[in-house]
């Protein structure tokens, strides 16, 4: 199994993601490459201060970095030298599986729609999130990808994020939420009314919509919304439970009797904190692209680095990519024999 | 001042109301006539158990409901002798300046839409959700009363967002965010970046887009968005700050020293607990109608309802209407000199 590290993403830098590299190649020996990608002298340096001599990494110099002003497009057509870009190509040659960024989401995403292309039967990849509900976690596609999506790049979506759901997540028949601002059909945006009639026909385990007052109940398994609406969702959660969290803290601080208590309970309040902080997951896999694509958060600590690889390695090993292409093609299959013979 | 209640609406029906109208007409001796709407036994009963015989209050009968499953437009067509229906007459009529209610939103929405029509120069009524951040509060635009909104309606609603932060809640000159998902003008929606481009030229303290991540940290003080993407907000806030008191809970528990810490500590949950508890607050004005309609939280608490009635008051006094009236036709004037003479 090999995986494309870009080196020089995220807001940090190469030391959490070298760090982040070490940690995986030490607990993950299936990883039988993994290409870290970036400034070369930077990288051995961050490497030495590891004494990590691993084989299995090797290092692809590219010259230049996307910061985070550019624009995502234009950063992938100019900087043909970025970290990401490189990363990229070695996908695309087949040299590696999976590429993980922590840099610019939006140039990642460019670089691999415009370089790997979509999956066969796939218009427009969508940005999945791993969500923690009150007892489990849940899909959010797409959580930014996609700002405007027509209906059908929606039910893609569904799709995608129920194979991910499925094959990397565990769970059988992974059911199906549309969020919306209404639980019945006729209430939503013209978009989710339309989206709402394709996923009832379709062969997904659909709940309907959900709201999001129900998001964190655990009412579904796979939430599909557009880009705008998820990216939205991903970052108010985080900036909600950091002001919970300072609120709490400024009323902790109040009196001398709830200083003891919140001392006393000190652990329970770090282990909450860490897991409302996306900063601590993951990342999230681009699905619909020809080639696996995980995207890491900007400020990821070299713990999210680590995780953010194995679920480049779980995708590829559970064959998400094969499985979607499988899942929509039957999709379509079956939408063209329901539409109307006339022509 | 005279004030239309909807005594009927909200999760728990009249006790809930008409506590909450008995609190607010002790508290608030500037309210001069308190309609309570609704089934007049049953408002009568509820009058009793307080003890309650001011001279301000007078039953208006109606002797319908409308229900959380009823459609909305449907609602106010069908049912015309529904509790929400006639409290908008008494506005109409002029016995009232501002009607509340906790029932189905959309029916309330609907009803003052249809029957008091927009403020001149207000193409569409938004709903202001006024929401803590992290040392102050801002106002959220619009909240849910349009799901597919033109982007000279989210013009509408920064202006008229503007005006309630400015002459209810005192911001001087109320800074202005558009709700995007990139700091830059280039990121967003169609939507937003159209709506982006008209915001500058506008005479509002404009401040440019804001993401999910800055929401609670102070960065504005009047956010505006389409209906469906503040709802979402607002609902995923309340569910976020439900999921994260669950698993503090569950932490807590843990082991005997949490216990203990918790239990002296537990009055700043307590604190913490209301100021995300929507249900607490006091509701949302729904700006732009020709009249003041207060959305109050269908699972409001008497003091809810009493906060809700004190908005009413507070927008009749600073006469809201009247400003965003002028506002808009401001706007509406430097707009047209604006426009290219080409015919």
């Amino acid at each position: 199994m090999k995986i494309a590290l870009d080196a020089m993403g995220g807001d940090f830098g190469p030391p959490n993601i070298v760090s982040g590299a070490v940690m995986a190649l030490n607990e993950y020996p299936h990883i039988g490459k993994l290409f870290l990608v970036g400034d070369t002298p930077q990288i051995e340096a961050e490497l030495k201060k590891h004494d990590c001599t691993d084989g299995r990494i090797e290092i692809v110099h590219a010259s230049q970095v996307v910061e985070m002003h550019d624009r995502a497009v234009d950063a992938v057509r100019r900087k043909k030298d970025s970290s990401v870009s490189r990363a990229v190509d070695l996908v695309k040659k087949g040299d590696a599986a999976a590429i993980v960024s922590a840099g610019h989401t939006g140039a990642a995403v460019a670089a691999t729609a415009i370089k790997l292309r979509t999956l066969p039967g796939v218009d427009r990849p969508g940005i999945a999130a791993v969500i923690p509900s009150e007892t489990n976690v849940f899909v959010l596609i797409d959580a930014g990808a996609n700002s405007d999506p027509r209906p059908e790049h929606m039910v893609e979506y569904a799709i995608m994020g129920s194979v991910y759901s499925r094959h990397v997540l565990g769970y059988e028949n992974p059911s199906v939420g549309l969020m919306s601002i209404g639980d019945e059909d006729m209430k939503g945006s013209d978009l989710t009314k339309e989206v709402f009639k394709m996923l009832k026909q379709s062969d997904l385990n659909f709940r309907g919509n959900i709201e999001g007052h129900d998001l964190f109940a655990d009412p579904v398994e796979v939430v599909v919304c557009d880009g705008f609406v998820g990216n939205v969702i991903l970052k108010t959660c985080e900036s909600i439970g950091d002001a919970i969290f300072k609120w709490l803290k400024h009323e902790l601080m109040k009196t001398k009797t709830r200083m003891v208590g919140a001392y006393l309970a000190r652990n329970a309040f770090l282990t909450i904190r860490k897991k409302v902080n996306y900063e601590e997951y993951g990342g999230m896999p681009l699905l619909g692209v020809n080639g696996i694509c995980i995207i890491a958060h900007g400020a990821s600590t070299p713990k999210a680095i680590k995780n953010a690889l194995r679920a480049a390695a779980e995708s590829i090993e559970q064959q998400v990519n094969p499985h979607i292409v499988e899942k929509v093609r039957r999709h379509h299959e079956k939408a063209t024999s329901l539409e109307p013979t006339l022509r």
